[in-house]
């Protein structure tokens, strides 16, 4: 598929938001896809360069509505949705309606082995709300504070967390990429609760991110001079992202389990850090973890164990897919502090968003993710 | 004495560095305080507004080497030792010698309670450098690699976190003022040890600082093309604060104890903010924590706790000497999280000083801190 | 009156907006001022504290509407105006015939000698917006879109640029404090254009602005993602200051001129620096220029002139009231260069209205205003 | 050559640097170059990962000392030297020679018109300092204080300012690329002195740089603390940049003219804008200046002029090898207002450098330049 001269087509709803341009930035690197529709209801009739003129003379299309968009008999492969929380799942459920592949999510209660073939030569989508993450739609309900609107279609969809969803997300339709701050603690802690390294108790994210992470809303907590020679924890004990990093680490580990996760809001535009701290098992050093992340992300392109007593740091993944993952020995007998690092822009959102096209579409993963990281 | 018309005359070991630069500019607005001399090694000979142009205009004295300073005779009524750890001690051996008093600590192998006698009239020293904060030598020796050259004023030397130790302040005449990741840890968690609301275990401080923390030295890490829009740990599990942060948390608990300490660098200039994860004691709550904080800091100048719900950012500290701190209920059972924000250069370093300065020589606490934060 | 137990009691209107926290930042160190008042429409209610943290625990009054003052019988000595602009007018013509002394401005055409007396005792405005500046209410008109609603108000308004207009202030009631780029304009061209140093032609103002200076209204260009590692012009050729800074250019000049003022958003909080390119008049020297400016300002103390090679910079003045202006000689002939640095928020607009205010009541000129710069 | 196997092979001297490592971070994805050798002397036997931990997994030689280097017999097709002013020139002069080409430069004293065959298959020398930028080695030895060490190189290169050398670059075999601050300021203002729509006298360039441009040199001013939080200029009326715009913008318009030219360093990483201000001759207005240069880079990749209204901004280009310039009418009569925008580290520097290659070795001129900019 790599040689051939059609393009993937793909739609991009959400255009105007941070990570809209940023998927904008990264496909139109890409050898086999064509950006052929853009959303943004507010900027409307606008070019894209109006709104981002960092992304002009790339020949993208007009913004339009969502409402403008012609579904039905719309040539389009894959849809990346990137907007609010919530609108996510009416539009996503209209998309695979209109185009034709409804029937299928009505009868989908499991995903039967056949799946693949079914909704081949389908629209697929890629979320990238937090509509589809949680599998449970109670626990949507409960963090988000309305019914879900499209529960079938949230049994369909896999978490496209790529380096641990690779074989699901080869063969999915609709594909929830996983939150900014869940990234990186899932690639990080994934492994080692699998293989039980880690006590599944008192794990502690202390997460560290750049101001785009809260988009390009208007709040007076995001003007410069609010954020600027600044910083300050949000969503203490209640961040939305907790109950997608438990559901998963949960999974992982076979048990229920909690974390405590505290995200803080940090004086740059890209970047995210998360120290997290955690108990390792009897007789395991933080020799061990690191053997045992490194085994696990020894033949990914963007998961990197770096060496013991290097540390990872932001500007070393500034607009790049790339993970850097760092474990320590703590002073504190048995415990172990690990150190990741990703662009929140980038694996955190719109960089992931595009591996799991490039997977969903049977291309080479690192398809117009291979830039090196801009630095200084 | 705060009517007096003799002001206390002060001198600044140090005074290049931006702890000195912090010093200057809170005591040029005290009433009672004149700045006699300033030392500055490889500055020397030059006015300080060479140095530091915001320091212009204000009729200071020119900087000198520590050589160059006549201390026999001198008339000085307080030094400010703002040197690079390990060099402090013997230069504040000597001032105490050599200003007359050194009989005194030669003899001093406890200390008697009529001391705040004997050195009545005597030079006090105030000493910014870690090189007194370490009760324990051998501890010393462990994590600075150097033995300690004054032993015996170690043992006389008090510990400068003002609002536990302001009692033995009083009467001191060496202050060992603290490290700023210790003063924002242990202004938090005292209360919470000695009252035994929090366990002795299990304590995390993930700490953030701003680029002043790291003085005016000239490094590669330092320069503004590598920590603007970038972050990261730094000495994880092997940072020099964690010694003395284990050091008073163990006295006010009763017990020795460890805890986990990670710092991070945060691209701002100034600004310390700590998120410290405990674990609570049976049937304590978040409400008992900050209650007992309250309690702890009620009559306070310096020490607020916010109330529920709002959360500690350094903007509202910035440039004062002010410490917030929130009380926060985690999701997982029995966990509370703290949130602590300082000024590192100001309560964290020369205005707790000035403060410790105050109370040795019975004027009020707050002279020359008074100023609120600036923001933006 | 600087002996008096009795303070000068003062409303801030518009107290929400960051000249308006900068405003109670430097008063509540005033040893002589009480404030007694302070609005903000869409935060009534509020204590300032929940709008502005870092201005906690001050004993401050809640914030009312502006329309809930009772200005009739008001005990107030002096209104500090910090509205947005077209607002003020009304609202200072309201004040000045509520508080009982209207009567004066419908009878004051023209200033009289015995002014001064006739308004003895009555309150004092000093309005921070740009409604009282321009002394030509048809240049307003043209400038800012609408008609003048007080243009008696006008003639009697002194422009407060407290260095070139103390005498006047001295004896107004009503002061319109300079904008913040024509402060550090007017500050540095002023008496090189009286005493015709230089020519009134082809001056050229090239100006820096950290982003405090768009105020905390929510706007996309001012949100961190889009001001931090970015800078651009802006206003260019038609920014409001230019006419503000042409008046009073011309009259010192005694002819009217143009300049050329460009104005560009820079990555910062605070500070603001003018690179300003002038043509020499005949057998004039860079020497001469700052030979001018140091005989006009040598008494002054917040204007300052560097030393010929230092040079001017923002972090120098970061959070005080001064002003520092160097001189160069440039490599093309008959060309000089001027570099001013202010900080925005204080000599450009808060810091200088309190200046004004300690002239107006006949206070030493630096009350509130000593505090050295914040730096780093 | 496209199509061919065979790949470039280049060195980079200097690779320790800034400009160095954002030629590495190009290079690494261009289809047709292979890095085969790289020197930084203080760094020699590390790998680049070391230095540079964003440039990590690229398979790229460990760094050496050029004393280690064994030119003769090198199999190089391109070095890229960025190393310090002054070691460029024996370094390149040792280049030429020692890989059996020296004897060209002894002849060539004028530039024979088959000199791109006598070259042919000779390495090619792209040098990013400034040794070989001025044509008139006298001026060369005013500004940089030494005698010029390789005359007869210097009127052999060739000034590298791609979109009006083209031709040469071409046909060159040493390129010296343009300062980061006379790039932007010859594309904006070449054409209009060529064209005589500007008068020559009384050019004003205000030019503002972030950090990245003073290098990776450890020097107090460009710290953190130092930096952030503040804005300056230097070099006033003597930077070292100014000799070479004067040359280029003399050659342009037929006649020896000077410029105001004053540098401003910024507090962000990357991004350089200019502000320039120029008279116009009879009857020109700000449009015919716009469709001036529009017409002048109507087929270039890289040089856009902005429509009218449209203001150019560093984050419009950050990280890419754009330029943004535009064209504003001021109020004052014949003055225009040109502000350009460019990544004072790629089209500044190694991105220039890599066009300039792209020409030399008859590639298409875009290749691995074609990345969007970075944003937010």
């Amino acid at each position: 598929m790599t040689e051939e001269p059609k393009k993937i087509r793909a739609a991009i709803l959400g255009a105007s938001g941070y990570t809209g341009a940023e998927l904008i930035r990264l496909l139109v690197l890409h050898p086999n896809v064509e950006i052929i529709l853009m959303t943004a209801d507010r900027k409307a009739g606008q070019p894209i360069e109006t709104v981002y003129p960092h992304l002009t003379g790339l020949g993208l299309p007009n913004l339009i509505t969502i409402g403008d968009v012609e579904w039905p008999g719309l040539d389009v492969d894959v849809v990346f949705c990137a907007l609010p929380h919530a609108t996510s799942q009416e539009i996503i459920k209209g998309i695979l309606h209109e185009t034709g592949h409804g029937i299928i999510d009505e009868l989908m209660i499991e995903r039967p082995a056949d799946y693949a073939n079914a909704i081949k030569g389908s629209v697929k989508v890629i979320d990238l709300s937090a509509d589809f993450r949680l599998r449970d739609t109670d626990v949507y309900t409960k963090w988000y504070g309305e019914y879900h609107q499209a529960i079938e279609l949230q049994k369909e969809a896999v978490y496209g967390l790529t380096e641990h969803y690779r074989d699901e997300i080869k063969k999915a339709r609709l594909v929830a990429c996983p939150g900014c701050y869940p990234t990186a603690a899932l690639l990080t802690l994934i492994p080692l609760l699998k293989s039980k390294k880690i006590k599944k108790d008192g794990i502690i994210i202390d997460a560290k991110s750049g101001a785009s992470g809260a988009g390009r809303s208007l709040k007076e907590v995001n003007l410069f001079a609010e954020v600027s020679e600044a910083m300050h924890p949000y969503g203490i004990a209640n961040h939305r992202h907790s109950p997608e990093i438990e559901q998963e680490l949960s999974l992982a580990y076979g048990e229920p389990l909690m974390v405590t996760f505290t995200p803080h809001l940090i004086p740059m535009n890209r970047g995210e850090l998360e120290t997290i701290y955690v108990t390792m098992n009897k007789e395991q050093t933080a020799d061990d973890l690191r053997a045992c992340l490194i085994d696990a992300y020894r033949d990914e392109p963007f998961v990197h164990v770096v060496d013991e007593g290097v540390v990872p740091a932001t500007r070393h993944v500034r607009g790049s897919n790339q993970c850097l993952i760092g474990v320590f020995a703590d002073r504190v007998p048995e415990r172990a502090i690990l150190v990741v690092a990703i662009d929140n822009l980038v694996k955190g959102s719109s960089g992931q968003a595009i591996q799991n096209m490039n997977i969903m579409f049977g291309l080479e993963e690192t398809l117009s993710l291979r830039q090196a990281p801009l630095f200084p």
